[in-house]
């Protein structure tokens, strides 16, 4: 399947490698697709251009582009952008090369503005999901996957223990295509709560400051929740 | 032990059950004693006044009075009200009344003004929690207990699982003197995660959403959530 991926950094690396290395034909995406990313403390990672070349290199169907490429190429887009520049991305993209499709928004509205731990730019009354789904509303949005980072997105099995996974979305059809075969299929992940509507992208948005504290207090963010329920 | 407990309503009288049952003695309160709870579709159920004369009669030590007459008898007090009027009623309660004991601050500030799904009346950059801290300077708050409803605070063994729990607050004796005796001794909490200081009460506040949906996608609000990490 072809797969346009909505950013170029490691999540977008790190997933979009999962999916070429599923046979997948992947599109990553940047605003500048040749500028390596600099993240400051946490180091540089190679460009767009760099992975996807990287990729080839390894035999994968792989390339790079700007945003309205990525959309152009996927029959199934990814929101992998910093929450904070989604929109924006998105709107470059171009809603008429995402109309009609699945759009997987995994991206949290994280705030670094006002210091750590991170505060959300969304929230409460409203979602980063909702905000996605509004401004492109002949797109299926699908939130998803914005409850663990990115190394457990493709390896959950890592934890040890069958933890949860929530989609939240307006198309009943798009969240079961994707729970089916993205989450359970392509990724591995056996345990899948639909939420409800977009609407419920808050919950898992909001869930970002307990995941945040659980990353400090566990000493890891290779970390996740069970949901367990009383028969009812 | 002594234990005031600011609240009269289901969860006031079913945690208070349970600490009674335990053999503590137990103050409940209300602005209204002698008044039964009418909750609309939900029933109503029995004024304080008559919660305490029916645990009387069965042998418990229990009471019920104003909210200051419950903060006065409390070694430990337990804020039991809705969030939306937890600042009124402990404000009522009377900050000397309160000044160097420990606040176990299980509310969570729901908003029922917008419809069902709640929203919350504060969150993001603050939280009910540190209000409350930030109102009474010289009680030592504790947040826990509110991501799961009363009857599983009470009997965390029903969900066949063990889950976990989360602590915050500022007084770190404080906190560790809740986690031993309160939640690990009486209420049976095996696994309690200490998220930090009352700042941290937003992430288990801003969990509330994601709560509320996976009780109307699990069919049930006997639930809770484990937390699984690799090894760091």
């Amino acid at each position: 399947m072809n797969i346009g991926i909505i950013g170029s950094g490691q999540v977008a690396q790190t997933l979009g490698g999962k999916f070429a290395d599923l046979g997948h034909s992947v599109t990553i995406s940047s605003r500048d697709p040749g500028r390596p990313k600099d993240r400051g403390e946490w180091g540089v990672i190679p460009s767009a251009d760099e992975w996807a070349a990287a990729r080839r290199a390894e035999g994968a169907d792989a390339a790079a582009g700007s945003f309205t490429a990525a959309a152009i190429a996927g029959d199934v887009v990814v929101n992998a952008t910093a929450g904070a520049s989604s929109l924006a991305a998105l709107r470059l993209a171009g809603a008429k090369h995402l109309s009609g499709k699945i759009l997987i928004d995994l991206a949290n509205p994280l705030d670094f503005s006002r210091g750590m731990p991170p505060s959300l730019t969304v929230c409460n009354t409203d979602s980063l999901g909702e905000q996605i789904q509004a401004a492109f509303p002949h797109t299926k949005v699908v939130k998803t996957l914005n409850t663990v980072n990115v190394n457990v997105m493709i390896d959950p099995a890592q934890l040890g223990a069958e933890t949860d996974l929530f989609v939240a979305g307006n198309d009943t059809d798009a969240k079961a295509w994707v729970t089916e075969h993205v989450l359970r299929e392509w990724l591995g992940w056996p345990r899948v709560f639909d939420l409800g509507d977009i609407t419920a992208a808050r919950a898992t948005e909001m869930y970002m400051p307990l995941w945040l504290r659980l990353w400090g207090a566990a000493g890891t963010g290779a970390l996740n929740i069970k949901v367990v329920a009383a028969q009812p």
